[in-house]
């Protein structure tokens, strides 16, 4: 009988400060899995509403305690479904409960600085819960593809994102990175699909294809910083996303388990209210 | 028969700047009243729903064009229901279109500005869509009440109010300004039910209660601030608040209503982009 599949199967294996990143490639994963489906989309998307319906209970705790910080980064090539994922699954949670911070390439002034600088300043709070919309990762994948740092500064840059998110992970933030893994065939659908409809082309740009171009070379930048960011405090996790459904069922089965790990309880009754009545 | 009502008689008179500012007391509106119900709950929630629909496709629309700016200003007492108005009107929306900024005491960095700095800091850019939880009202209301400003230093931040919105209106902001208007009994009832639920604590302090014993005067400093700064460019609209689902109801009808004003499109097709085949 094949294994039943666990969440802990689609995680990038931890750096060893000790030794090398450990082997992993994207390549290992099936875009196009559905490895949580109950079987049917139905199924899998009122387990998705059950998921955001905990959510929202355990969101309001991690506010009502401000104790814990909640950070969610995403990350993927164009059309993986950073933007989708991010609607389906907190369509549940109290918007008052959420912070999402996307970022896009770095203005003159955030350029000016270091490249953790503009990302530090957005970490989430005591209490929060954020979500990063593309992250300082597209500063170690992006200038690496395109040969604007050598592997000398990657390196650098991979030690001093490790030791930022464990700054983070030290002051009560749980961290949970996932790289929306999508099949070059998916994308091209994707993308064509918003070519054919014209009311979708402010979204795109003919420059946006580049990227597309160099496929090959992005899906090695990501083997290369995943293996070299994934730590127990600040796990990566691949996940297949050819199905929307599933992308979305999967990264709320991975924030339910983080945030149901929290222990999350309201704070104690205050005895200044007990028997209060109101005049 | 009965004239039908229209959101604009729940606009708060405007500002004359030759003059006073008009006569206008909450008062004279009833915080139960339920002027644009379906006549059931459920077709009021249906309504909303709809016009959620609505708002989300216009917001997309909003966010291609990246030249209008929405910015709802929400204000009332204690338990009016602020929180619950964004959640239930926003249901429908992407969360990625909506920034919702938080007012609470300043701190001591905010306090050591004038009042607008750090109202100012926030205001919608070109696309956005924010909604101001509290806003610098706070800081005529509290502050009038408590005693801690005079009737002219009340004047003057009139005055840099009503020219701190002109300048967002002149720069492409639609701004909608709404009062929350609960009754003094259906306040007691929201309180006496936090105060009776242990787990509902932590939103709570007993100086809170200070606020409630002060009603009256904050009744009429809510008098003065919306008399002097309803403007055509930033009309207040009293909104009837004891009953929930009605509030909500109200204040999205007007939501849609500037929305529609401004006959958002998405930009033109790109010619770039027409007969593209992706590779």
């Amino acid at each position: 009988m094949a294994k039943k599949p666990e969440l802990d199967d689609f995680r990038v294996p931890f750096f060893d400060d000790k030794g090398k990143p450990a082997k992993f490639s994207p390549g290992e994963f099936d875009p196009g899995a559905k490895p949580f489906s109950s079987g049917t989309k139905e199924g899998d998307r009122e387990r998705l509403a059950v998921i955001g319906a905990l959510l929202d209970g355990l969101q309001e705790r991690l506010h009502a305690q401000r104790v814990r910080r909640v950070l969610l980064v995403l990350q993927g090539m164009d059309t993986s479904g950073k933007d989708g994922t991010i609607r389906a699954v907190f369509r549940e949670v109290d918007p008052l409960g959420l912070r999402i911070v996307p970022f896009k390439a770095p203005t003159p002034v955030e350029a000016a600085h270091d490249f953790l600088w503009r990302v530090h300043a957005q970490a989430p709070a005591a209490g929060e819960l954020t979500i990063f919309n593309r992250s300082h990762y597209e500063d170690v994948l992006v200038p690496a593809v395109l040969g604007d740092i050598d592997a000398d500064e990657c390196a650098r840059r991979y030690r001093h994102i490790r030791e930022f998110e464990a700054l983070l992970a030290d002051s009560g933030t749980t961290l949970i990175k996932c790289m929306l893994h999508i099949s070059k065939d998916e994308q091209k659908k994707r993308l064509q699909a918003r070519i054919d409809d014209p009311t979708k082309h402010w979204k795109f740009d003919v420059a946006d294809l580049d990227a597309r171009k160099l496929w090959d070379k992005y899906q090695n930048a990501y083997q290369d910083a995943l293996a070299a960011t994934s730590t127990d405090y600040a796990p990566w996790y691949v996940i297949p996303a050819d199905s929307k459904t599933h992308r979305n069922l999967m990264i709320a089965e991975l924030l339910l388990r983080a945030f149901e790990g929290l222990k999350l309880e309201f704070p104690p009754a205050k005895d200044s209210l007990k028997g209060l009545k109101i005049e």
